[in-house]
């Protein structure tokens, strides 16, 4: 992409209404814009970043076995006042009326919806189990949204569904789901730390809050330092094989939110191992049993012959909150540093001088080679001066930075800088093309 | 993917209240469901699909030179007061209030948006050419909502805005868009025909409706009938260059929508090229010049100091829309068939005695086989009849069938069928794994 096309907002000052780093960012960097209070417009480099999160996001529930399909925003009141959910919601729960004087809803989240559609095609233990999921915007009419798209009003979130004939089949479902989220954070560049959660509203007995540390983070937290340091298990895992193993490894030891905290069991995590911080909820998996498929006569009928409410889990993932917490883990004063997976651009073509007829067939060259390559740059060929570019560069946080200027093409060089450790190499463009194309700079 | 492990609940019977064929197969194959009027839910199988049409229709939109990005589903009342569009919209205009008491709206289009959006970034005639767009969810409360996803409340729709200096930049703008879409419908197995149209609420005096011909349609429609076959001018097309005479060329010959026509003209027509039939509308160009940016104050500053308005368009395809129109223009009595390029799996493996022990090698091997090639197969392992599976085969359209029975396997045979021939090949499982992989079938 030619940055001249590209639409690439950028802000000189830094808003004042944002209160933490990630939200100054994106505002600064072009990447969203406040339509309404909590409602955001995913600005062109914005996007980008968000539909790579949801791409990972989906292609590890995918490798988990979960099935994806879509529901609609919009709701039917009638579905949340079968499970009792619909007066209870309170005024989080956007309500809407509709011409035809129907009570609808924007949903906050799925449990009713899809209960009702498992109970529509499904009765049979055969057809069990099941891991149905969507990726759909959301809505919370939250009394006070802030922290950008950490606390927004529309956002965007994964909510898978599983449906097992008993408790121990549902274990399995909800260890699928724990495992699959591990690795999810970290291809995100995320170390999350499954935590002991309370089930709140969704309900339930088993719960886990998916939790990122981070100094803006909303609420406290207490683990082992161990757990945050203790690698995913990788996609070589057999997902159809026993998680259990896995899942006790990161459940034996201390970690629990605020809410579940036990002061005592804390106490006997090893003085130096013992961690308290602040942290962001990027998941959160619960098993909650028959809480929906009884009240709403979602049934199985078993070898027995009988008829027994199906086990459901709900396993959600804030993906657009997601891009908040990546920038709050990896940025500098200078703006954004991507990981690798989720950068906007591959990388950036800071053309020194556009206009400059070596400089242009240089970058030029650089980018159709690199585009051929199977790579996606950013090429900035405005003919704002080198500094500002430079400047933008660092902000919006591509990886890899190749810089060319008159100067150095006149002793047959350019500059890759690597983003995240500011490191510089001097080479010739055509090793410089050849090093990035086969992805061949360390980036730490 | 395994069917054992998807989820397809095909219906035996064809649900009463389905008018036409599209909304009739959706429902069969398990490929939507509704939840309410004109709200569904998109079930695995009809997800794949709707997401291969919107791939298709942002690589075209991406290729014309068109920024992606995605504004809210919910919008502030205030922007369209400002337009003055809030109380002409009518009961169609979901209106919602939020807990603060604010007037909100989800959106049913989204010129005021992103006026305000270029407003507030772009001021200089450098910013512009630009062209935005993005694939949102939109509603529409319609009176009568009908034809399954054809004419839904909640659809989504691909909406892209040009921003230009004046009139003729502008018309480039809209010719990029004009090219765009003719590519993009071929690709999508369509014929669709550009024909004059009325500007409706959305305004201006330059606009073209693209019409698939279909006995479904809902509005009739008059043209050349040389229109219908003339291709697309495919993906080698320059979007930079001049696109004047491959527009002229389509536009050159009669085509007009009930509301446009023009019955002396068309009569000017050969009389066997003269051409009435009804149609389905799947995409809407307007160039509505500086109808917003003027009541917006949406203003560029030009070389000679002055301010003036910008240059506006919009440009709408009917994503879910299509779903319905490619059903309508790929079918038999059977079920659906589905064009290649958004097929939702490339192709079914049946085994005809699932629990047989060559059978279940032979599909387990051939599966494993075409996942390595690169494709996505549904593999049939249920244990039901193997008519049963034919009948869901056929029903949900892939383009090939592979079929691996006990008889043909001791003859060291199994079966390729193509979907809309009815053609089968008998051959050995290698040459039929391998054939498949190449794409070697023809499916005319």
């Amino acid at each position: 992409m030619r940055l001249s096309r590209f639409f690439l907002p950028v802000l000189k000052e830094t808003p004042s209404d944002a209160e933490i780093i990630s939200h100054q960012l994106m505002l600064r960097a072009g990447m969203i814009r406040q339509q309404s209070a909590g409602i955001y417009t995913w600005l062109p480099l914005g996007w980008k970043v968000l539909q790579k999160i949801e791409q990972i996001v989906r292609e590890e529930q995918n490798r988990a076995g979960a099935v994806e399909m879509l529901m609609p925003t919009l709701q039917s009141a009638d579905l949340w006042r079968e499970s009792g959910r619909y007066d209870d919601y309170g005024q989080e729960m956007l309500r809407i009326t509709d011409r035809k004087k129907r009570d609808m809803l924007y949903g906050p989240t799925n449990e009713e919806m899809i209960t009702d559609i498992f109970r529509s095609y499904c009765r049979s233990y055969k057809d069990v189990p099941k891991l149905l999921y969507h990726i759909q915007w959301k809505f919370r009419d939250e009394i006070r949204p802030r922290f950008g798209v950490m606390r927004g009003r529309e956002f965007l979130m994964k909510d898978t569904y599983s449906f097992d004939t008993d408790e121990a089949a549902a274990r399995k479902s909800y260890n699928r789901m724990f495992i699959a989220y591990l690795n999810t954070f970290t291809r995100l560049g995320l170390k999350a730390v499954p935590m002991r959660a309370d089930t709140g509203p969704i309900g339930g007995d088993l719960s886990h809050e998916f939790i990122v540390l981070a100094e803006t983070g909303e609420s406290e937290v207490f683990c082992h330092a161990d757990l945050v340091e203790m690698g995913a298990p990788g996609a070589s895992v057999d997902f159809d094989g026993d998680l259990q193993p896995l899942v006790d490894q990161r459940t034996a030891l201390y970690a629990a939110t605020e809410e579940m905290h036990d002061p005592a069991a804390f106490a006997a995590v090893p003085k130096h191992r013992q961690l308290s911080a602040r942290g962001i909820e990027v998941g959160h998996i619960f098993n909650f049993g028959t809480k929906y498929s009884e009240p709403m006569k979602a049934n199985l009928t078993h070898p027995d012959g009988q008829d027994r409410p199906v086990h459901m889990g709900s396993y959600g993932v804030g993906v657009s909150r997601l891009f908040g917490a990546i920038i709050e883990a990896h940025h500098d004063e200078k703006g954004c540093i991507w990981p690798d997976s989720v950068a906007p651009f591959d990388l950036g073509i800071i053309n020194m001088r556009a206009g400059d007829g070596a400089c242009d067939s240089a970058c030029d060259g650089a980018y159709a080679s690199l585009v051929a390559a199977g790579l996606d740059p950013l090429y900035d060929d405005t003919d704002n001066r080198a500094g500002a570019k430079f400047a933008t560069a660092d902000l919006i946080g591509l990886p890899y930075q190749l810089v060319v200027g008159p100067r150095g093409l006149k002793e047959g060089k350019v500059e890759v800088k690597i983003r995240r450790s500011g490191e510089t190499h001097e080479l010739s463009l055509e090793d410089a093309v050849a090093r990035l194309a086969a992805k061949d700079f360390a980036n730490g």
